[in-house]
């Protein structure tokens, strides 16, 4: 099995500006691949520091990924440190820096001379193009071991190492590892966890638990010689896990909800119309994520004052009044609201109070409702508390609610 | 001036289960206090490899802080490792025995035998209550050396640094860093970084470039004896960066666009209204992320599609044929729309391609228009490109573009 290290190379890392995020997504990664992980560094942008590290972690493993410090200031020192202590040249590669010139004409702007050494690769190494700026990776192998440069930025480095280096690792796992992810929603980590117990106990494969922003995750990861063969292991698993997790399970290999109820409308023909008090357009814009959203979604209000609610949306004074802004029957009116201005299929509203303080009906901080009606029908979820201190997370849990609910109405409906 | 190490234990983070944030908090603790951290490292729960990192750090630095495996496991290695390598003996702490039995009696439950071990201590050393959880921190010194083990678990960690190792570690600390981050809006990294190339080579304070999601910032850090003196350090040196990026900051010290925007907008008592077609809600998400943004927004309208434009933004059809959708003409349309229909101060529009296709027009991905009314004056700006795979990126750009607009329009105008 191969041995791997990775350094992180940068001051803001040590003076804890930023969370190293690079060195979780690679383990995970490498992790997957059959790669084993050894060890995790971190040092500044300083030469000497980095060298010792590199040649360190060379002694002990097989491949070192060295991330960060290959922008186009002074202090980017990884390239030039890794190259002299590896011993190899560096030279200028013509096709990056039309890519360089490119990338900036393309915003109308022309290099700035200091990104030119951004060109320069190392001699007999491998590039891998940076679709989403302007340092490229590298790989230079020399006496079986291998060493790898990635840029810093997690929305650089994190498709670059899927496209590019995962592929050229390859020979550096045996077998594969095929993995698959069971996306659900509206149940805890440890809730969902409790439920698959004895599934967790798997050796291969494995069923591992992960939560984010409200999610809650199972990625099933199994080794074998090929994919068929893995396919058949993983089988059995996924069937116990629709069964046990159905109602809550949105989607397997899907990216998010958004995704999901996008492509789902997409093969209804369905268009779906949205009113946001507390989140104020975040729903709107995780539906627009996926490309050609504007097949199915074509209005979205956001009504963040009484005023709007009643002046664009039609809630009446007397809801407001007699129910207040945060409560099912002004969601309701929003969402009936919306779907007529908009002359959509679906109309989905939010209203809730994302906190830090109560709202003007001193109702408590999370509480939120989301209705949803095709003009016969009318649902209605609530969300009844949420975190305190914690606004962002509460728009965004309300917005996801939101997501699932639409996903939940046209599986069971439409 | 005293150097530190951090090393995590845990091959759940070589595994890349979890994100390790105790990294980050305990580096931006110590730079706050003046304590240089060197390196951060991460191994598994494996005592020679443990017992290997300690030795390093322990020729490198003044003190080591080593992080998590102190539960009560067999995987938990940390205090027995430490030990061993420091050449001192584990005694049993009474006091230390008496509160693990008092936490579990709280808890209606008797205490695991396996947690006794959690009351042993390195003789001659220090202890820091636990006062979230089981596992005490420890300190231990020796040749001027001092090692500190912290719990694994953030919610342990966090209040035991700062309540207990903060103050044991004062000693260590001479005089303080004082930091600043100033962000600029509209100038990428390496051109603001040749703007300010010689500033960059100043030794104290220091001075670093970053970029992130289109925004470029520098941050300043200062090392002093007391804190005016490090603003006395400072103050020049911000003040050269006024004069030759002034055009670019849009704020010192802030926590980005959105909460400057608010901040200025509450100050003048002014409200905004949103009109967006490409962003789709996200330039209106962003507005009310400050709490108490509903002081200066009401209404945000997200226009997907012409129709839309045309139905609640009173966008003109001959506008739409003639210029297109997104079109500076179009832009200024929704801007005035949005403003008469939320009776508000200033209309704020956004109208693009965010990709990956191009539109109806045939115009480029990335070109987008953003318009800016208050009624009297009409200002707008123009993005001509952005990236072809990445409408995320685009989206984000043009909604910061428009908030930037905004602000630079209060600054001048208001």
């Amino acid at each position: 099995m191969a041995v791997c290290e990775l350094i992180s190379v940068g001051t803001e890392l040590l003076l804890g500006e930023i969370l190293n995020t690079n060195a979780r997504f690679l383990s995970r990664e490498l992790a997957y691949m059959g790669i084993f992980v050894l060890r995790q560094s971190t040092v500044g942008d300083n030469p000497d520091r980095l060298a010792q590290t590199l040649k360190e972690a060379l002694e002990r493993s097989d491949i070192v990924i060295v991330g960060g410090g290959l922008g186009p200031t002074a202090d980017d020192i990884t390239k030039e440190v890794c190259c002299k202590t590896l011993g190899c040249d560096l030279l200028l590669d013509k096709d990056i820096l039309d890519d360089l010139n490119s990338f900036f004409k393309a915003r109308g702007l022309s290099m700035p001379q200091s990104n030119a050494k951004q060109a320069m690769v190392p001699k007999g190494g491998t590039v891998f193009k940076n679709l989403n700026g302007t340092a490229p990776g590298l790989a230079y192998e020399v006496d079986g071991k291998c060493v790898i440069m990635l840029p810093g930025p997690p929305r650089e480095m994190e498709p670059m190492f899927i496209q590019s280096v995962k592929p050229f690792l390859a020979k550096y796992s045996d077998g594969i590892i095929l993995s698959h992810m069971i996306r659900t929603f509206g149940i805890g980590e440890s809730a969902m966890a409790e439920a698959v117990a004895d599934l967790l106990e798997n050796d291969n494969p494995t069923l591992a638990p992960y939560a984010k922003e409200g999610e809650a995750f199972l990625r099933l990861t199994a080794r074998a010689k090929n994919t068929a063969e893995a396919e058949s292991l993983a089988a059995p698993i996924l069937e116990a896990l629709q069964k046990r997790l159905g109602a809550h399970v949105y989607g397997l290999d899907v990216e998010n909800l958004q995704t999901k109820l996008v492509e789902m409308l997409k093969e209804r023909s369905l268009k779906i119309a949205t009113a946001e008090s507390c989140t104020a357009g975040y729903l709107a814009k995780r539906i627009t994520e996926p490309a050609g959203a504007s097949k199915v979604f074509e209005c979205g209000i956001v009504a963040y004052s009484n005023d709007i609610k009643q002046k664009i949306l039609g809630v009446s004074a007397d809801t407001l009044k007699n129910y207040g802004a945060v409560s099912k029957e002004t969601a309701i009116s929003m969402a009936k609201g919306v779907r007529y201005l908009a002359d959509a299929d679906i109309g989905l509203s939010i209203t809730g109070i994302a906190g830090p303080g109560r709202d003007a009906d001193n109702k408590p901080v999370g509480l939120t409702y989301i209705a949803l009606t095709d003009g016969e029908r009318v649902l209605v979820d609530e969300i009844s508390a949420g975190r305190s201190n914690d606004r962002e997370y509460n728009r965004l849990y309300a917005a996801s609610k939101a997501l699932f609910a639409a996903i939940d109405y046209l599986r069971k409906f439409r």
